[in-house]
Parts: C-alpha cells; sequence; structure tokens
C-alpha cells in the first residue's frame, strides 16, 4: 500500500465545503470519486481539516492510501484531468503509511481578505468579504494581536460546537496580524488548530471592534475560559483562505 | 433629456456577450433591463461594440439618454446594486447629447491572456487560456508586431463576417505586442476598431507561429488584401480582455 501526501487549492465558491454530504458538491466527496475510479474500490481521502461552504484554499493538505502503482507525476496529471478546473492537485508526493494530514498537523494558517473600496471588481468579487462601510481600521490593526497566546476559544466556535461537553476549546495563536492597503485589509493567522467558524468568527469580532461595539477588555473577556458565551458574528465564508498546513 | 456615459467591467464568463439576445443573459440586455426600472420606459444602452460569450471588460463603455435627474454618484450606486456582482459599472459621467460610444471611438485596447504552467489557478481559471504544451515564445514576442499598420484584416474575420459584401476589413493596429514572464504570455494590441473574431484569430495564429506552422511570409500573406482567406484558428474567449476604449 502507498501513502500519498496531496496538496490541493481550490476555489470554493461553488462547492458545500470540503466534507462528503450525500448528493451535494464537496471537495472530499469529488476527490473520493476520483480516487474510487483510479483505484477500483472505495478509497477514504483525509483531510487536515475541512473547509466550510465557500471557503477557499490555496495549499489544504489531504491524504490517500492507494495500492495503484502508477508514478506520482502521472497520478497527479490523472487526478487533475478528471477534476473540475475549480479543484487542482498542485503536489503529490510519496510519504510514510502513518501520514495522516489531519492528527499531524503542526500549524494552520488562515488569510481572510476584505475588501474596502466602494466597487469590488468582478474578477475579485468571489474572493473578498467586500466591506465599503466605514471602520476604524486603526483600532483593526491594534487589537488582531490579542488572538495571540494559549486561549479559551470557546466564545469563538460556532453554535453547533461551542456546547460540545469535554473537549478542549483551548488553541494556541502562533500569530494573528492585520496588514492594510489602500483598498484592502488582510487578516493572517497562524495555530496549532481551529475551531468551526473560529477565524471567521474571530474577523466578525475585529469588524465589530472597528465599528466601535468593541473594545480590547471584551476581546479579553472573550478569550476567558468562563467569559461571554458568543463573541462578534461570523464573517462571510467569500474572504477566507486556508493558505497553509505545516507538519 | 441627459446623456451619460458608462465604463462596466464584467467578469464574461456567465454570459453570452455584451449584445441583446431574446431569453438569454447578456450584459447589454441585462443593462438595458435595469435603466428600463429606472427610467421608467424603454431604454437603449449604446455599447463600444460587442464583446463574444464569455469575453471580459476591464473597461467598456457605454451610454444611456434618461430623463430622470438622479445624480450621477446615486445613479451608478442604484444601478450597481440591481446588477449582478459580475457586471460592475466602475464610472458613471455626464456627456454631450451626441455622443456615441461606438462612432466616437478612436482607439481601443484589448488583453489575451496566456497561462503557461502546467497547473492553472482554480482563482484563474476563467481569465486565462491555459496552453501548457511547447511554444517558441520567442517566435511569437518575434512576430506579434507584423500586424502593426494598416491591413485588410478579411483572413481574421469571423466567418460569418468575413464575406459581408462591400464593408472595409482595413484596419489600423497602433501597437501588438506580447510580454513575457516565466509562466505568462500576455498579448495587447490597439487599433481603430476590431472585426468580430479579429484579436481570438490573431492570437490564435500566433500559436501557430509558436508551433512552427506559420512564419512571417504566412502572417505577412494573411494581411495581404487578397491573400489566404482563412488565419489561425479562433483562441479561446476566457483570455481577452476589452481593456480600454478612447475618445
Amino acid at each position: 500500500m502507498r501513502r500519498i501526501k496531496l496538496t490541493i487549492s481550490y476555489d470554493g465558491t461553488d462547492f458545500f465545503g470540503w466534507q462528503v454530504q450525500p448528493g451535494l458538491p464537496t471537495i472530499q466527496g469529488i476527490l473520493e470519486a476520483i480516487f474510487e475510479e483510479i483505484e477500483k474500490k472505495p478509497v477514504h481521502v483525509a483531510g487536515s481539516g475541512r473547509t466550510d461552504a465557500g471557503v477557499h484554499a490555496l495549499a489544504q493538505v489531504a491524504a490517500v492510501s492507494i495500492e495503484n502503482p502508477i508514478p506520482l507525476y502521472n497520478l497527479r496529471k490523472a487526478v487533475n484531468r478528471l477534476l473540475p478546473q475549480s479543484i487542482r492537485v498542485t503536489c503529490a508526493e510519496e510519504v510514510h503509511a502513518e501520514f495522516h494530514p489531519r492528527f499531524h498537523a503542526k500549524r494552520k494558517t488562515y488569510e481572510y481578505r476584505i475588501f474596502r473600496g466602494e466597487v469590488c471588481s468582478p474578477f475579485e468579487r468571489r474572493y473578498v468579504h467586500h466591506h465599503p462601510y466605514p471602520l476604524d481600521e486603526d483600532v483593526i490593526v491594534r487589537l488582531a494581536p490579542a488572538f495571540e497566546g494559549e486561549h479559551d476559544f470557546s466564545a469563538f466556535a460556532a453554535a453547533d460546537e461551542r456546547d460540545t461537553d469535554g473537549r478542549s476549546k483551548t488553541r494556541m495563536i502562533y500569530g494573528s496580524r492585520v496588514e492594510r492597503t489602500p483598498d484592502r485589509i488582510t487578516y493572517r493567522v497562524t495555530g496549532s488548530g481551529f475551531l468551526k467558524h473560529m477565524v471567521r468568527n474571530i474577523v466578525g469580532t475585529l469588524l465589530e471592534a472597528g465599528k466601535g461595539n468593541v473594545d480590547a477588555a471584551g476581546i479579553e473577556a472573550f478569550l476567558r475560559s468562563g467569559g461571554p458565551p458568543k463573541a462578534g458574528p461570523t464573517a462571510p465564508a467569500s474572504g477566507l483562505f486556508l493558505i497553509n498546513v505545516e507538519y
């Protein structure tokens, strides 16, 4: 049995996220159908984690176990020929049999892109959150690093994950920074792992801070165990990219 | 009556081109429906020229005559609110009553984008022609300027335009150049006007030259009145952008 690590880029606009859902187009579902065709039997495609409907990836990581002896170069070519153009395998590598893209991931980086200009280019509309309304951007830049360090992110989890029993909601954030250019705010966050909706809820909270509805003390309170149960709203999926997974 | 000049950007992927076609989504058709709603009677939206199905525009120019006294800023905003996000009015200006975007256009510039890398990014696939196959790019760079000057472009017209009677197929080309970067070929052409499919047929001919199927003498022959009737194949629409119209 060979274990193959795949690096995958996708435009998430037209998919119902990463995870298999019967009857709906998902990245994992499409990949599993293609590997079943190549391997002539069902193949599980393990990912580094789910991405939600509409979220993009520059470099999602997945792995498959196959017996087919096809050379890596030809495998990548064959898979790309069968995939829709909105999903591309950018790299295929032979790895040790135990490699698991989720359990072995050490750090993940996400980027969230906000377009601030009044008219959003038709060529970018699928890949940004268009927010042309007033914001104190200085506040957003200043508060973004507040998420760095080890915190209980319960207040930033999706509602259906917030109340799950014993599982820890503590995550280590290595970097949480905002960069500004004249028409754009770009938020980049690197962490040990992320809860469902966590990045989009952090961005939603930073936007609330930019509107004057949340301050530094408010963010600190959200990051405290037993603090307020629900931080800012979930920012739209279109602006979010999974850009790197490190092992 | 006010005459309004509109500058319009669109992602042509999901449209059947500029020109109104009953029952099909076209840029002109959608704009006319919106201006009819604003003006409460049918409004003709005149364009600088047609773009084919799938062709994009960074700055198409159109004009409308309306009586509604709405300020320009609000007009642009209202139209953009009614348009799909794949079409944006980037500028609305008051012009003299006789302004006609087609008859008064002095020069137009198109850009054609070819992606040469093996794996095309999902985020660019709609906006390039992906051509990863062998090409002598030096030949393409060297031959592109052969189209500059005044020529009979009959051999580069669409089949249904090639045989039309008396209408002149002579056009003045001010610039026809190719730029290369590691994974890309970008062709830019500025001219007094263009026949249907002309830019895509020039690109198709340059690609044939890159494959060794056409040389400088062949291109010269195509550009001579009474020369061979049909130049290279029509390159795909996805790579073509109307980028500027000058008055």
